[in-house]
């Protein structure tokens, strides 16, 4: 089976987990729609690839740190969304989860796909107590406090805030999560895996800031120009479109140096360049050296 | 230490384990402000109990599943009082999260609880790992999809629920994963208690619907009718004030019989001997028996 392929199917056994005989179908259809269909699921694709290149010796454990993940992150976008955060009727092209389902099932849905991302656990996690607890930990830190997904959206209601403490938190975090999830799912230390998830992260903010103030929005899914229009700190409007895509340059150089050594590292250096190109195409680069030429 | 400074102290040591540096200082006021002052704190309180009834030996972990059921429950009261939801600006008295830091940090104070209450079972639970899978599996039914107190919150967006199903979720469930993670943070198995809970839970909410139409709003820390004026499922209104009393005599019958065999069992009838007091003062049935007369 293909990544892709295993994550989806990864994320439908995670969902049917929480559909048991007398569910609301109200709240398990909402939660299906905030879940399918996906984005590019670069979360649970990193998660799977650290696993892989970590030697993973689990494949059920490696799915339900993926999908817990990528529940995880469906459960922010729902919420992000609400009429009190961006408002957004639309996500991925379609109607947003408040704009489908009402307010409150949009509220509820997010909350029941946070505890999904740890229920899906231990249910695979039989064979390796001792891994769950700090699968448990390394989620749990990338989603709430100090300093998880939770916590980054909570810095836009501060009157100050750093950019760089806040792009860490809001994605970085579950970047970082994600690294050293999918290591620890196979049995291996997640630490020296954090530093690699955390540049991505900030790579893949950065991306999104020159993608809001300068893509097309059928290819971005949303209205662009929100951050802006709303106020969020930005690094295209901190630092300019050409400073911004300067800083992304960096920061990819910054993710592949940070790489383990491990025997999957060609494979994670060749993820990290596809990934670059999904977000920045190099006709972004070349049209700013034509206009400087 | 009394039971109930413990659970406030396993409360303050959990809310503190998000407190890290750097957090966002907003939200981890809102925090606090949803966890302190607390209630009566009964979910806590039953989970230590049963832990006691079953011989527990590992102090923290009773610690922290006590304090994971009681985190969960107040982000459900958050996510309850939002505008979307009751709408209430009043909880035990004082101004509810939403109207106290806004509808944004309402909205993530209860997703940060969520993950709290996750957060806190692995950090007591590294001397038991094997228990640690049960816990969260047991919080994670008691909080989510398909019958826990999220989903029991949904079935209020169904347009037909019976009273009973939505009650169990609603309640019933928190107070079944309470006596569940008791036992199991004492290494005993969850499931003979479960019926405990259940019924406990069920007459807890009877209780709080025959309050909603008969008590002092003082009492309460609410305003009264709520349930009416909201249009909620409610044992008052489905059997009138005094088959709601009735039912919730039988309920205690059930309660207590359905206490497993335990050299602590004395003291968990006492538990509920008081708790039923609390809930439902003599003085109601004495006031039917006199009208009756």
């Amino acid at each position: 089976m293909d990544v892709l392929a295993r994550i989806e199917s990864a994320l439908d056994a995670a969902l049917a987990l929480g559909e048991g005989r007398g569910c609301p179908p109200k709240l398990a259809a909402a939660m299906r729609h905030a879940v399918f269909p996906g984005g590019a699921r670069i979360r649970p694709r990193l998660c799977m690839s650290v696993a892989h290149a970590c030697g993973a010796d689990d494949a059920a454990l490696v799915d339900a740190a993926a999908a817990s993940i990528e529940l995880m992150h469906c459960a922010s976008l729902v919420h992000d969304d609400l009429p009190c955060f961006d408002d957004a009727a639309v996500r991925r092209g379609l109607a947003s989860v408040h704009a489908a389902f009402g307010e409150r099932l949009a509220v509820l849905a997010g909350d029941a796909l946070i505890v999904l991302a740890f229920q899906v656990l231990p249910a695979a996690g039989v064979r390796a107590p001792q891994r769950l607890g700090r699968l448990v930990t390394t989620i749990g830190m990338g989603a709430g406090m100090p300093l998880g997904i939770v916590a980054g959206q909570a810095f836009e209601c501060e009157p100050r805030v750093s950019l760089r403490d806040y792009q860490r938190a809001k994605t970085g975090a579950l970047f970082s999560a994600a690294t050293a999830a999918g290591a620890e799912a196979a049995g291996a230390d997640g630490a020296p895996w954090r530093d690699f998830g955390d540049w991505l992260g900030e790579a893949y903010q950065v991306a999104d800031d020159i993608r809001d103030v300068a893509a097309d929005p059928a290819l971005l899914g949303k209205p662009v120009g929100r951050d802006e229009a709303l106020g969020r700190p930005s690094s295209a409007s901190e630092l300019g479109l050409d400073g911004a895509l300067d800083y992304f340059e960096q920061l990819l150089g910054r993710v592949i140096e940070s790489i383990p050594p491990c025997r999957g590292a060609a494979q994670l250096r060749a993820l990290v360049r596809s990934e670059a190109e999904r977000l920045i195409p190099h006709a972004a680069y070349a049209d700013r050296a034509r206009v400087a030429a």
